[in-house]
Formats: structure tokens, C-alpha cells, sequence
């Protein structure tokens, strides 16, 4: 599908504050960036530089007022949808770089969770099988409800409360996931017919030599969602870090189908 | 049932130490004490209080050693088990002695377990249903698995990990319940039958305004339970408190059908 | 000194939602209540209970709107400030119904404290010093900040964080309390001069044999506490407590010395 | 210098169980390997693969027996000690692979300790200033006791309980230094004259361009540690991982300068 996104982000700062943002779509296999556009005011040296995964990451230092505008559009019709059925590779099969998504991190203590996550969907033995029942059980049991949890509430915390918001519901789905001893990583995306919009958190998980995405939230269309970062869980996708703290003064997203 | 009891405590303690021992069965209404003799050697002062629930505290400063033994025989024939109904009382008809076990405690974080009960439980109206559906949950979801918890754990900890001790067993009882609005508390007690012997932690429940022992674990027959004490959960009705560290030498417990 | 307080708290509520309001100041030993009134429209039965330490319950079921007004005029010259020393107590000379503020609860857990507390105040003797070092310790070490913790926070949180509200500074001054031996408890109330007005929470421990009020925020002055409620931690002390979601709709609090 | 390691280690297992061992030492540029052997009893598939840091990963399924015995000798002259003073680098100024040394993992809520890192490291602008002013903080404040901290320990927890082992020491260090905006990370190793020999783990820090050794425990020379493994806390660096449970037959660790 053809998606055009766009966000500003307007912070007041001290000048001179270091800051890091990362809200430009990545160059992946699984998406092409059809056109885009980076405007910063006041002129301001941000550093682009782009990881393996084709991340882009940009930094400097900031003015008193930091105005980012950006705007893209995509197509993303290489990605795959979730097949009806694939394989869990075990971890001894699995590529090095994709073994850490099988560890437990800041907001999904995975470690926790093995004995839940085999009595209640071990018995299942396909992958993406597993997978899905995980995302029924998470839709069944979990209320999305804004305000209940924090930047700092994890997996457990969303599982005993049983709510939370997109963040939430991508931990538990990872946590839950590497339990099971499928890889899962957090991703940041810009997603259309998202209501209200916003950046959107959801989970991607390794099945069959593949990463594939899943919107645990069921709150937008998988075939509307844009990469822009992903990471072991909310703690590496941040869309924007200042080491100082900075005030909000706007922040605007959209993505639609173009 | 007449039920035989015993205990011997042998701790080194460094003299001086101030000890605090509840291990004597309680003068309850739910029991009576048919004989008993408690003997510590060597002999210390260990004055003996009982409180307004007949819960009974021996409380002095240790010699170098501790060696206490005590011996009851008991007839709880007049406790009675769950009825097979009753109705929860609300909040404004409970007695106010009650209500501190409607709140959260340390090992009862009750307050983060509402949405999670009433999904589960809350189609349930009557009170003896509702206690009897948290506890077939529990058989189903929960292992008891020694070494898996400490002496921190919560039933949040218990929850995620989903398995436990009798401790663990009640306190996730316990948060159920009260997150149903049913008063629940913590038993200490001699439990008949129970392999290997060992202090035993029940939950007791306030229904119909009266309150009812259930043993989450199931190890053993209710009928067979000799209250010793009671309170919020286990920080409130551990058998030796010491205010410094003691090394233990020997500790017996046992508990059989006379 | 002489204290005019009054609050008024008005919220929607389901019509039928059973409710229980604790804003009426203690009839307790350490303070005398010169006049008092309180007014419920539209006019509902809320049944008032005054407990064994004076505190006193408003139970009842609501109609579709609570308006509650309470207006009070106290003379707290009975209580007495802090002594400049003070022997604590061995848990064994406590009176029993002392002893559970020894113990962790919900917010506090002091199990988890105890080596810190000792390292940090264990040298010192005396137990007002102590409390005193206590207190001076989270004045320097912890910053007031709202917004940082939640109803869920506990000491172990602020401990962490170094900042939070007057429940936080009580739950961390209580904690750090009890891990020394010393019992303490959180005690509601209103509190002249306080800014901006509102319910405020103090720490309260026992030494010598009675109890003394300690405002770890330093916002209010002592002498202008009128204590309404105590407990183990803010668990026990709601001002309100409803067994179904209310919607706030004002909520007025005020105290001065009159 | 020269150091000797050796290990071996035998578990029980069910055939066909998968495993990954990470014991053998790093081929990083900071040591290097004289000489080593790796044998497998009974003779089993194990696939070596070295990652981009040098880190060896050796997976594949078991036979009912794992007996792994492995020796080395290994030059680790090439790795310097931290200098004595160096600048800590900003976030903008980092390579992109260093940034997630940054982020809270799993067992350091970096996140968390912002403010008490700040408050207390703050003013100390040299960035090895801040690392050894938080290793004395540690030293002074954390005391070296097993027994308290489980596999499940946080920093936050050996932060409020001021014990842990090795590991936890390691995280805690670790987790002042992110919150101080310094990359660091957990590293296992072989440690020279660590009584009783076992596996290490020590922290790194990322300062002027390089990562430099830090041991908290201060229980064994950094001139004795050999590199096996890093990652961004225990999580990453076990050295043994199974995807189901083996039992524990022998486990024998040595290293020493020869």
C-alpha cells in the first residue's frame, strides 16, 4: 500500500541540549520511501546516520526551540502478512543477530512468565499458531485503557492489571512470545487509520527465517503500518531522548492511505 | 475432631535477643484447647498475652539458646466449614473490625488485582460461589513448587509465576478475594495430615458475617486445622520474630488426628 | 491551638453505589472537637461509626449525586510535639495492639529495609534521634515532585525515584522507621496552612510509650495537624472509598488556625 | 599477563535437548588466545559461531550427558586499565552500536535512577571521575552477601537491600552509569584469584572511545579478568542456556596467572 505520513514535533529547550530522534522511516527490505522531507527550525545541525537495520538515527544539539517537520511517503508492499502457519525455529538455529529478542529486557521480563506461557499455549506446536493465540488471549483478557500504566510499567505490571495502552499490549505479546521461545522485538510506526493518531507501538516476531508484524491492539490495519525503528522493547524506540528535559509544545501525527 | 499437636524450636540466638513466638493455638470460639504444656529451656521469662482474637504472644529476651516445645491436644468441632451459599456483605454492612481486611497488605496488592476479578469472577453473585470459583481457579492455574519463591514474594509474583507455597497459595487467595470485596486474612496453623508436617497458611474468608478457613493448596482436610493465629497476610503471623539473627538448630512440627 | 477546617466533596456516583467517607476529625485523646457539622445532599442515610481509636466510619449507599459538607472547629492543644529524646521500645515491652506498625504493609515494606536502615541510622541510640535522622535523611535525599508516583508507588518506588508527594515521604519515613524497630503508622489529616490546600499525610511513630506526628514534607506546620484517620500506610486512610467508580466533580479542603 | 581458565561442565539432560554454551573466551582485540581446547562427551554437534564482537556461540542438541570440558591460556596484555581521568561522550557523539549500552535492560532500570544518580554523581563532570565515584559508592554502601538476591534481582532491589553477589553488583554499577548518560555494560569472565573460583561478572563503561573494565566487587584484579562474553545485563551473558530443564551434575571453574 501507498502511505503518506507526516509528524511535527515542536519542543522548547535549553540551548545546547543533546537530543536524539528518531521519527524518519526506516530503509528496509520491507518498505520503500517513495518521497520525503526533513525540515528542522531553527536551522540546526542534526546528524543523520543510518544502523544495519536501516534505522536513521538523528542527533545534535538543540536551539532554545527544536521545530521538526517531516513528511513521507511509502510503499509498503513488500511486507508480508503473518502466513497461516510456519515453523519456531529452535534456538539453535536461529540466525546470532536474532538471539537477543529472545531475552528478557526492561519491559518484558520473559523469564517470569515461562510457566504461564507453556501451560497455556504449549500444547500448541506451530509458531504461528502460538503466535496467534497469544494475540486471541491478549484481545480476550486485556482492556486498552489510557491512564492505568506509566513509562515505567512492564509486562507484569500490564498482565496483573489486565489493561493498558499500545505499548503495554506489544510487551505483554513479546514477553509472552519469548516465553515461548520465539524471538519478538518492539517496533515504532507510524500507522493509518490509527484513531486518534499517534506513534504506534507494535510486536514483530521471528517465525520461519522471518520477522512478521502483529498489532496486538487490533486498533490498525497491518497493511497500514510504516517501520520506523524497532528494538528489544519500549526502552530503544524512543521517537525522541533529550538529556535534558525539555517541554512539549506541539506534536502532530497523521498517516493515511494515499 | 480432636487433633494432637506439637512443636520444638531450637534456636542459638545471641543473649539478650528479644523474641517474639506464636505458636501456641489460639483461644478461639472455632476451638478448644483440651490440654496443653509449653516448656522452655533453659528457663527463661517468656511472658504470655493474649489479644482480643485470643491470638496469643510469648515475647521475652533469649538466653543463648532457645529450646521451646509445646504440646496441645484440641477439639475444633465447633468450626464450621464454607456453606454451600452465602450471600457478600457490602462494604457499609461489614464490622468495622473487619474492613482492614478488605485493603491491601505487603503480601496482598489487592488494589492492582479489580479488573482481573471481576473479569474472572465477577458473573458470580454469591459470595460462597465466588470464593469457591478463586479457589478452583487456583488448583487449576498454580503449582505448588517449592524454591520458586522467598520470603518477599507477593502474590503478584505468585500470579505472574503461577506457582507457590502454602504462603504463596493464600496470599494470592487472599488478593482474589478482597479484589471481589470479600474480607480475607491469613491463618497460621497445625494442619493434621499435611506431608511433610510444617507450619501451615490458610486463607479464611469473612461471609454472611462469620468467617471460614479454605486451604487453597488442598493438602489438607479443613477439619484437621488448629488456628494459631491470624492477620493480613504472612508479615503478620510469622511464628518466630527475632530482632536479631538466629541460627536454627531444630524445628518440629506435627499435627495428626488423636 | 484552635483549627477551623472544612471540606466538601461532591461527586457522581451510580446511583445505589455503596460508599464509605472517613473526613470527620478523630474523637481522639490528643485533640477536642469545639463544634462540628456535617451535611449530605440529597439527604441519603450515611450511618457514622466511631471505632476504638475514635475514628469515625460514614457508611451508606449513595444516590445519584454525593454532596457532603463538613465543617469543624478543633482545639489540638493537647497533642504534644516530639520530645528531644526517647527510648525505643523492645518489640516485646510494645503494647500488642502496637505491634502491627512494626510490620511492612502495602506500602511500606520495611523486610526489604532493614540493612540499609541499620547501616544508615543504627548507630544511633536514641529513638526520637533516630527518627529525627530518619527525617532529616529524606528532607535532604528526596524531592517533593507531583506527578512522579501513583497510587501504586511504594516506599521501595520513592526510594528509588528520590522524589514524590506527602503520602510518598510517609511511606518512606514509615518504612525506614519499622526496619529500625521503631513502629509507625500514616495518619490523614488536615493541616493549616498547608499550600495548596488539600488532605494531607504525616508519619506517625511510637516511642516512650505514645505517639508522635512527624511531616516528613515540612509543609505544614505540627501544630496545625488535626488527625481524621490512621492506619498502616495509605491503604487504611482513604478519605473515600466506593465500591464502583464516581466521577469527581469538586473536591474543597481547607484549614487554618482560627 | 598470562592467565590458565579452565571448565568443565557436566548436566544431565533429556536427549535432544537444545543448548547454547558461551564459555569459551571472546576473540576480542583486548586478549588474545594462546592456546585452547573444547571437548565434548559423548561426542555431539556442537556449532561454533564467532559474532561480531568475538563472542563464541556454541549451540546444538544434547545427548542424555553434557560434558564439556574446555582450557585455555590467553594473553590479556592488550587490555588497558581505566585511565585516569576521560570525558564521557554525548549521546549525539556515541557510535550508533554503543547507544543501546544506554538504554535500561532487564535487570537495570536505568530509568529509574536518574535523579539519585544525578544528585549524587552529578557534579563530578570527569566521566571516569563519575565510574570510580560510583564504584566507592557501591563498595561503601552494598555489602557482598549470597543468598539475598535471586535470579530475578533488579538493581532496584540490591539498591533497597544493599547486598547481592557478583551479578548484582554488576548491574547496579551498571545501572548509575546509564542513568549518568554513561554506556555500560555487563561483561563475564574467568577471573584470576577469585576465591571460590567461579564465573565473574564485572561492568564496562564506554568513555573516551573505549570500553574499559570495572570490577564493583573488587574481589578479583581486572588484570586477571579474560573476556567471554558482554551484553547488556546477566540476561545476555549466561553461560549456559537450555530450552528445557538439565540437572546440575559438576560444575568446575579455574583461572589463574600462569
Amino acid at each position: 500500500m501507498i502511505i503518506t505520513v507526516a509528524t511535527r514535533l515542536v519542543y522548547d529547550c535549553r540551548p545546547g541540549t543533546h537530543l536524539m530522534a528518531v521519527v524518519q522511516v526506516a530503509r528496509s527490505s520491507d518498505q520503500q520511501i517513495i518521497s520525503e522531507r526533513l525540515t528542522v527550525a531553527p536551522p540546526m545541525h542534526l546528524g543523520e546516520e543510518t544502523d544495519g537495520d536501516g534505522i536513521r538515527w538523528l542527533r545534535g544539539a538543540a536551539a532554545a526551540r527544536l521545530d521538526l517537520v517531516y513528511e513521507a511517503q511509502i510503499d509498503n508492499g513488500a511486507r508480508q502478512l503473518l502466513p497461516r502457519a510456519g515453523r519456531q525455529w529452535h534456538r539453535s538455529e536461529l540466525p546470532l543477530a536474532v538471539l537477543p529478542f529472545l531475552l528478557p529486557s526492561r519491559f518484558c521480563p520473559s523469564d517470569l512468565f515461562v510457566r504461564f506461557a507453556c501451560r497455556e499455549f504449549g500444547g500448541i506446536t506451530d509458531g504461528v499458531g502460538r503466535v496467534m493465540a497469544v494475540a486471541d488471549w491478549i484481545a480476550t483478557h486485556v482492556d486498552y485503557v489510557a491512564g492505568v500504566s506509566t513509562a515505567e510499567s512492564d509486562a507484569a505490571h500490564t498482565f496483573t492489571l489486565r489493561a493498558g495502552v499500545c505499548r503495554d499490549f506489544a510487551h505483554l505479546g513479546i514477553t509472552l512470545s519469548r516465553a515461548l521461545g520465539i524471538p519478538a522485538r518492539a517496533v515504532s510506526c507510524y500507522a493509518a487509520e490509527l484513531a486518534p493518531p499517534d506513534f504506534h507501538a507494535v510486536m514483530e516476531v521471528f517465525i520461519e527465517g522471518a520477522w512478521w508484524m502483529v498489532d496486538l491492539t487490533r486498533l490498525a490495519p497491518v497493511v497500514g503500518l510504516v517501520r520506523i525503528c524497532h528494538g528489544r522493547d519500549a526502552a530503544d524506540i524512543a521517537f525522541l531522548t533529550t538529556d535534558e528535559p525539555c517541554d512539549l509544545v506541539e506534536q502532530v501525527i497523521s498517516a493515511r492511505f494515499a
